[in-house]
This record gives C-alpha cells, structure tokens and sequence, in this order.
C-alpha cells in the first residue's frame, strides 16, 4: 500500500463536504477515506451504500449539492414505475444513481468484496483519493426507538430522523474485520482526520470495529477530529438524538467525550470557544475556528485550517 | 382454473399486437397467453424477460407502440450512467422498464417461480388476459452461427440478427416442465391461436417443452395458426434466416410444416394465396385474408377474422 499522508473517518453529507475542501488542499492521492457501511441497505434487491456512494459522488464532482445525496440532475422514472408496482419507494434512487447500486450489487453477487466494489467504482468515476469501505463484512447500526428497533434507514429516511433513539447498536460489528488496509492506512498515515459526521451513526460503527480505537490511540499519527455540532445542534442529521441517548451533550464536549483516549486534537465552531477548558480537561487540544460549510469556500476553508493546524 | 374461451401461444412483438387486437374483439378474461422465455437473459444482475415483457406491457396499454418493445415514453438515464461505468448496454432496459426487472428478479431470488411473478405483474399492470410463462424452469435458445453459438439476445439485440443462423437449440427444455396449468389450458380451451411469430424461435421453444406437441395434437380445441410469413419475408425479426436453417421455405408452407401433426387452421396473407394447395396438403385448412398489422384497426380486423372463423 502506498503511504497515506491523510487518513479520514467518514460518514456521509458532511463528511462529503469537508472532504470535497480537503481534496482543494492537498494533493487528493494523499488521501484515503475510510467510510462507514453501518447504513448499508439493500432496496429492491439492490445493495446500496449511502456513505460510500455519498463520499464517492462527492469527490467525482457528481454529487447533488442541493440534497446533499445522489447524483445531480437525475430523474426518478425507475422510482415512479415501482411506486405503481406497489412497491416501497421511501429510499429514494435516481435513474442515474440506479447504475451504482445495479453495479455494486452484481459485483458482490460474483464474490468481490464491498472494498474491490468500491475501489472499482471510485477508479470508474476518476475519484483520485482511495475510499475504503470501513470492513467487508456486515455491519448493521441499529435504532432502538419507543416503538422498537429500526434499521438506520428505516429511522433516517422512512421515519425522517424524527423518533426518540433510546439506543444505538453496531449488530455484527464486534464479529467483523475492518476492511484490507484500514488498520495499516490509520497506522502509516500522517493524520488522521475525523470528519464533521454523526460520532454515533457515522464515526461510531468505525470504531465498533474491533482493533480500530487501539490503532487510533497507538498510531504515530495525529489524530484530529471535525465537530459536527455547532451551537448546540448538528450541521446535518439526527446526532443531536442520538448523543443524548448516549448521554452525550450535543456539544464539542460530547464529541470529545465519544472520541477520548485517542484523540488529540478537536477542532470545534467559534461560537462554542468557550466550551475549550472542558475539551481540554479530556486531554484533548482543541482548535477553533470557522465551521459552517455554508459554500464550497468555507469547506475549502475549513479543510485548509484543519490541514494547517496538523503541519 | 377458469375454463378459458381462447389459448393463445405468443412469442414478442407480433404476437402483442396481434394479442391486442384480440382483446378488442374477445373478453380478454377469456384469453390465456402462453409465452416463450426461450429468449430470458440476465441484465445486469437482472432477469429480463422479454416476450413476458412485450406481451404483457401490450395488453397493459404501456408499449412503445413505434419501438414495438419496452415502455412509452421511457428514458435511458440508468443506461447511460451503466455506459459511464464501463458495463455493457447493447441491452436497452429504459428507466421506468427496469421496475419490472427489478421486481421480478427480487420475486425471483424471494423464491417466487416465474409463472407467480407474472401473475402479479399483470394484475399490477390491470392485464385483464391471463399471461404464462412456458415453463417455471430455465430453458434457453441458442443460435448456431458461423462463428459458434451465442445466446438468442446475442444474436438477436447484440449482433442485429444479421449473422447467418446454421442451427437452433433450445437448452434446458427437454427436461423443462411446462409451467402449471399450461398444459391444461390447452387441454381445455375451445381454441388455441398460434400467434403470428417466428415459428422457431418464439414458438419452437414452446413446443420442444414435454407434452406440449401431443398436447396440440390431442385437444379438441381447434388450433389455428397466423402466419407470421407475408410474401417471403417475416412480418418482424430474423424468422427468415432460422426457418431456412431447419430446412423450412420461408412462407407460410414452411410454417405449415413446422406445425404439421397438430395444427388445423392456418391463416396467412392474400398475397400468398397460391400457396394454399401445399398447406392444405399437410392436411392443415387455410385461411387467408389481410394480415399485415399497419395500425390498431388491422391489429382488430386480423383478430376479428381468426375468431370468426373459429365459431
């Protein structure tokens, strides 16, 4: 493997942004991101992997930069023609985005593992940072909510991220290997940057894999983490929901509380400046600065403080 | 099963619109299709059906009436994303087409057998005619060409069907079961239409099923069969260059022969009316009248003089 400069955790939307500015800032082959499959789910008979798919449309160029998912310009005829076969059409798949899962799936039903997929895949769209699947095997983040317990999906899209999580678990993450390489490119690597995702849903089956927070701590790199929170609320999604459930403050200090014993350093909003002593009474460094990925200049922006302050 | 009024054996595009215009002039509840899936193929991970498909999108009102295949008013979007991945697409599966592959290669690997997916499909499709499948299990055409065997779609979609035909095979069928209620329907109808397709790829894969030829022999329906043969060439597709690799004149004798031993009535074209003494020396009746298939009223009239000369 080659050495990697920068190693990012990643989940999805913005995961995507972040990484989209960070590919502005350092040459994208110094890059692997390795992604969370805890959302994985399979639509249709198709095998659909909305982090992985998320991150590789993003750093293609392809993404839907109004929703934030998919691929821009599609249309969603295949969806209509379901919906009037009686079928589920809650997770929404472009005609084009279609081609990926139809792909992917074909793919797996021959024997490749999800990290050959993706490798293939991120090589056919002319993505020049590779992109690890975070394990080839299943792993499945789970929402216990008053109602019982849904599949991410069912959760996030179906229900639209609105139940009250009372739990949170990874099946099958502790009977899981990460993927080839995940280990050696957070060992080798540089940095490791935590992009600003849900430390729960998105960060959190990462590090359900077993051996991965024992090469977090143990690694020679640094390890520097994005808040997703700013003011008390996420940038995207439902971590709010889900830290709580975890006794988690919907603040950097609850990122840093789910990311002590091998994070150095938090990178965190201005607006929460004041919430630096309690970071840093977790033995974690904490910078501050501008995070709101309000346009493609402040992700940019964004991603050259996080790489300057690493150099 | 309900008693049906009419059987009718079907392969793609001619039997559709002559299936459609059999609907105008009979209850469609009265009609059962029996149809060929000698040419089945995997798309994509996908099972394609296509003369279930024709037929049945036909008898729904969706068919592309100018392509005489796939659904009106499609796109291509999921293609051109497969093109951009580097996959094959010689296989035009529009977007709002792929719904039905998708469904039935979901049904499929659930355990559904064919004949029950296209059941539902029809009935979510309001298809009033009951529609078959030949047969639950995987029987495949193959087409002898001077440069070895290809796969009926090979030859036919991939190639254009230019290349010269030396043989045709049906895999799979002699140990094939026709699916349930086949035979019965048959045994049972008051008549059974052979519709005007290509005698040995459409129909040839119908009749290499066990039992279905003693089947024809033995009802007492009448059986009559449309000539797909109008002045020496087929109405549609490479019926042509197979009939003449089984040693078949290409006209409405050739057809003649390829049904002799069970078929009563053939009806063929005006124009090869000279023909008749040699049909009806196969001790098979004949019938001719205007069967080319211009527009819907000649798609009706033709139906109207097959089941007229049936009561």
């Amino acid at each position: 493997m080659r050495e990697p400069e920068f190693v990012a955790l990643a989940g999805g939307t913005g995961a995507a942004k972040f990484l989209r500015g960070l590919c502005h800032v350092v040459p994208p082959e110094d890059l692997i991101v390795i992604v969370n499959t805890g959302d994985d789910w399979v639509v249709w008979g198709l095998y659909v992997s909305p982090d992985l798919d998320t991150v590789t449309y993003a750093l293609a160029g392809l993404i839907d930069e109004t929703k934030g998912w998919g691929v821009k310009d599609d249309t969603f005829r295949c969806l209509a023609a379901m919906a009037s076969l009686g079928e589920e059409t809650w997770f929404n798949l472009g005609d084009k985005d279609l081609a990926t899962h139809l792909f992917r799936t074909e793919q797996l039903r021959k024997g490749w593992t999800l990290s050959r997929v993706t490798e293939s895949l991120r090589q056919k769209l002319s993505v020049r940072s590779r992109i690890f699947p975070m394990s080839d095997d299943h792993v499945a983040t789970r929402i216990l909510t008053p109602d019982g317990w849904l599949a991410f999906q069912e959760f996030f899209v179906r229900d639209k991220g609105l139940a009250n999580v009372l739990e949170v678990t990874y099946d099958g993450a502790r009977d899981a290997r990460p993927a080839p390489d995940v280990v050696e490119a957070i060992s080798r690597a540089r940095a490791v940057i935590v992009c600003p995702s849900n430390p729960v849903s998105s960060i959190g089956p990462i590090l359900a894999l077993p051996g991965i927070r024992e090469t977090l701590a143990t690694t020679p790199a640094r390890v520097v983490a994005v808040s997703p929170i700013v003011g008390g609320a996420p940038l995207s999604g439902p971590a709010g929901t889900m830290m709580r459930a975890r006794g988690l403050p919907v603040s950097p200090v609850g990122v840093a509380l789910a990311y002590q014993g091998w994070l150095d350093v938090l990178v965190f909003d201005r607006q929460d400046a004041a919430l630096a002593p309690e970071v840093e009474a977790l033995r974690i460094r904490t910078v501050t600065t501008e995070t709101l990925m309000r346009d493609r200049h402040a992700e940019i922006a964004l991603a050259r403080d996080v790489v300057e302050m690493l150099s």
